[in-house]
């Protein structure tokens, strides 16, 4: 059990958004909500998995939408209490702690700007990156259910959800967000602690505190951030070059589209694109598929190793795109089957990112 | 108050589609679905507005969706009964009798189906017509509220939406029931007896069923059974001919489109077009609106009176185009300006059916 002020959050801000895979939302957005709460509340505690007590009562608050919009229209921190509130009401078991429900930029900060609930953090999240579907959770591989499901937005409207499979609510959900303006602010997966300490990643909020810290050190000490946060977490440098290409809309309540990225230095000659829904699904050097989904796939500045996310990657940008590995979970069969690169519609194998940076090492 | 058996429901199955205006859906499909449960738990008790008292708990039960796709999946009486049901657990008030939300086809025998509750269903609507919106009823004019509102789906799904206005309910709830595969059900505007009172339009059910007895015995006698229609409801008969062209496609959640009818007899060189969402909005003849909601356009095959729904018109048939005038509320400003031609995107302004009627009178 720890306290989160002011600094944590910044780096947890920070590599919460490397551990985005390019979605997730503008850690930017989430900092400045939760900063405001935490002057207001006080700094929220944090606690570790193995201190829940079996009986606690766990669920995440997240926001669902397309990044690309979250950019212009703030969530507002009386949104994600409303939702937790909805979610307690709904199942009249009160709520002892909230998590977020992937590590990705905004929503790695969600639950902390949800600090006027008083509620402690569980330092845990159901990805361990971020997915653009509700149902990419490690709880769904438990048979968990994300429902009953709070939904708020910002005109008022208030939902409550329950549906017979996580896939529903996630068609469901997606609908309404996209009729509410494609934000909303959902609570969802009410679980046990006993459940939790099964279903969730563990340690995910301080592993992106770490990346954050590093990133900010390895900057300080003019080292190579990329190389740094690559080797941290075991990754792969899959790529270097300038992004000559971007094609990106908000359709279907996600940001779609992808960016090409012409190489430079070592991979001068050649070309990668990167598919995005929300999140970056595959990195495509020369038109072969060579990182996927459930991997981590994320595009840093070359030079300061700062991730960008996929809603804001630009014509002209100097990126180095590394590959780092998932939870092991998701390389299971049962993981693979929702969230591997066929889930999304590609018809390649899943490779683990690290064998693609083992074959480098050969090639070279 | 009186038993409502199978010999009423066929009455009012094709009354009431007379009143639906083109949408309500397939009065066929709830008549058989109403059967069914009169079968299995007797005839349904209907009471007049005057025999509630002030302190019942009314609400509607309504289908929502696109009548073209309702002719496909058939919505089940137990989705009529849980949506009631749900809306019973949100608001833990006790609901004593159901009304339909409107008198048009399905719509108006859903509230038999769900006779399995042992409800009494009062014998008013919130349109004296079908609307193709929620909003879009009597209890709206006197700031009657729809949320909470209780909404279920074939495949399990069920929501419990609360929205700040009636517009923002009928936006979400909309694409909900397009995300479900375009049916829901759904129960609604939760009102005491002293609202329904003030709110609804008294004696719908009972005026469906004397214009289905009407049309039969018209028939029976081969007397001239669209006239006869017409006179009973004080309306106009607008145009005869021949359907030559339809377009029809289910669109945003509605049944979309028009029919072009070639006029025949006195209406020979002319032509009409009836443009629908769901419900007929505009009758155009010759390129000029002549008739429009909120009053209510029809189209009845010509020599048996048999009401035609939107959905099934259809290229050849000869029909007779009637406007019939709509419940005296809708012609207010308040009314006008949610149910008008302009609400719909016509730019003209409103003239009662019967005028229509006494100036072809004056032309002729």
């Amino acid at each position: 059990m720890r306290l989160i002020g002011e600094d944590e959050l910044e780096n947890i801000a920070v590599g919460s958004t490397i551990l985005g895979a390019g979605g997730g939302g503008d850690p930017y957005v989430g900092k400045l909500l939760a900063r405001q709460q935490i002057r207001e509340h006080g700094p929220v505690t944090m606690v570790g998995l193995d201190e829940l007590a079996d009986s606690d009562q766990v669920c995440f608050v997240a926001g669902m939408g397309a990044p690309g919009v979250l950019v212009e229209k703030l969530p507002r921190a009386s949104e994600a209490v409303r939702a937790v509130q909805l979610l307690q009401e709904t199942t009249g078991v009160a709520i002892t702690h909230i998590a977020p429900a992937e590590a990705g930029g905004l929503n790695a900060i969600v639950p902390f700007s949800a600090a006027a609930l008083g509620l402690p953090v569980v330092d845990a999240d159901g990805m361990g990156r971020a997915f653009p579907s509700l149902e990419l959770v490690t709880p769904t591989l438990y048979g968990g259910l994300c429902t009953p499901l709070a939904m708020v937005d910002e005109h008022g409207n208030e939902m409550v959800l329950r549906s017979p499979s996580n896939q529903w609510a996630e068609t469901i959900a997606r609908n309404v967000t996209l009729a509410s303006g494609c934000v909303t602010m959902t609570a969802l997966y009410q679980m046990t602690g006993a459940q939790a300490k099964q279903w969730l990643v563990p340690g995910v909020l301080t592993q992106a505190e770490d990346l954050g810290r590093l990133l900010r050190e390895s900057r300080a000490a003019h080292r190579d951030s990329v190389e740094a946060i690559v080797n941290h977490r075991r990754g792969a440098l899959l790529f270097t070059g300038r992004v000559t290409a971007v094609r990106r809309a908000n359709e279907r309540g996600w940001t779609i589209g992808e960016a090409t990225i012409t190489g430079t230095g070592p991979d001068q000659g050649s070309s990668m694109e990167l598919r995005f829904q929300n999140e970056h699904l595959v990195a495509v050097r020369d038109g072969v598929v060579v990182a996927s989904v459930p991997d981590l796939i994320m595009a840093m500045e070359h030079e300061t190793g700062e991730p960008i996310p996929a809603e804001e990657i630009r014509y002209g940008y100097r990126v180095s795109v590394v590959g780092l590995p998932c939870d092991h979970r998701w390389r299971t069969e049962a993981g693979l089957a929702i969230a591997g690169p066929r889930a999304f519609g590609y018809d390649v194998d899943y490779r683990p990112v690290e064998e693609i940076a083992a074959r480098s090492e050969v090639d070279a």
